[in-house]
């Protein structure tokens, strides 16, 4: 069933109305009908059942009839954080990443970034980037859509607060060093907070990784072969997933 | 390091000559000079350091300085069947389903797939694909070319001969179900074969998923959210390198 975000306290059995970007999606691309059910987010990100009861020219009246207890959310608040990276990669990172259960994404230009956000483009990038993940939330039954943002440093991102901090090192891939994110992982609690920051194509510089272990990260290799930019996220979320919510 | 895949038998210290698409990557793409150093990959499938000597109009000969004894290769044999599905989504199965280990990729026609290869067209599909893996593998530093073939049905598919038969089904992801896939992972021991089926965007029908469990195909679930048809499989490849490369 198609899945819907909205901004609105939902209450059961309390009608409520959608309207915006929300109501294009459902009425006109999607092409709902009256009487038809579709699924609802609160902004709290509870989930609803909800039944179209009347379409109107800019907005629906929706009435709740169930609330949706399965969750889908990683036990842990991931932020990935990535090196500005060419081309579609961006997009790439934030709607598989999504689909795997990240919390927030943040781009941050490092040393071997080719590619710029320039100034007066980054709320556009952001933009395009928050759609992207409204869309991958929607599809794959989150509760909550990812949050996007840009650091414009190294020594910004540093200072986030959270408990666990990871950076994904090729080196550390090479030299066979296979125990430290398995560690990191299974010492993850429920609601616990992990940062991961990717380099871009061309990786992290030995500098950048000094600053970075100075400041509390720990380096951790991703299985022996050699990911791309835009794959190696995807293999973290996976391997918290794996040893959080399986078996 | 950049990496290629040569069809010779390699030898330390005893030259030997690149020519065809190896030789075109290594000198007019990469722009590779004599006395420069790159990794070859043996027909036999061992890894050598090589360095340039000479470079002639068609081919270059290397000399093998020293053979690469790091293993990059999944333990597991493992086998991506997909349905097909549109656009360039099996490219990008076959790009990150290379870099996270794959060894073969089946593509199928399957009841809800969208996507069509007509007859005529399968060859250059999969000469097209061949070469995504071929590119994807050398930037992984894989020691294998993972194959890619085409079957022409679910019946001839279930044929499968090898020992751990498993299909990604959406209703087991939604239901709850965590617990398969990690027993499935768990019993398998080095050099076992496993093939894993992932449906198109529409997913796979109920008689497709009775025709399956029938020939013993296992039903797992790939974690709570819902997967679209070309993250499915990174998921599953990424989980067998937690379990089994890991720690």
């Amino acid at each position: 069933m198609q899945r819907y975000f909205t901004d609105q306290s939902i209450q059961l059995q309390k009608p409520f109305s959608v309207s915006g970007d929300t109501f294009h999606h459902l009425v006109r691309v999607m092409r709902a009908k009256e009487n038809e059910e579709a699924e609802f987010v609160a902004a709290n990100h509870q989930v609803f059942l909800g039944k179209i009861q009347r379409i109107a020219e800019k907005s629906a009246e929706v009435l709740p009839t169930k609330q949706l207890k399965h969750v889908v959310e990683l036990p842990i608040e991931v932020t990935i954080a990535c090196g500005l990276s060419k081309g579609e990669k961006s997009e790439t990172i934030v709607q598989k990443g999504t689909e795997m259960g990240a919390r927030h994404f943040i781009f941050l230009p490092t040393e071997f970034s080719v590619a710029k956000w320039p100034t007066a483009k980054v709320a556009r990038k952001i933009e395009r980037l928050q759609k992207v993940a409204v869309g991958a939330a929607e599809q794959s039954h989150r509760a909550y859509i990812p949050t996007i943002s840009y650091c414009s440093s190294l020594k910004e991102l540093v200072q986030w607060p959270g408990k666990f901090k990871i950076v994904a090192y090729e080196e550390s891939a090479k030299q066979g060093e296979h125990t430290q994110l398995h560690r990191q992982i299974t010492n993850m609690r429920p609601n616990d907070e992990a940062l991961a920051l990717f380099g871009p194509e061309g990786g992290l510089s030995t500098s950048e990784i000094g600053t970075l272990t100075d400041a509390g990260f720990v380096s951790v290799g991703l299985g022996p072969r050699i990911l791309r930019a835009e794959t190696a996220p995807l293999y973290f979320l996976t391997a918290i997933s794996v040893f959080t919510e399986m078996r």
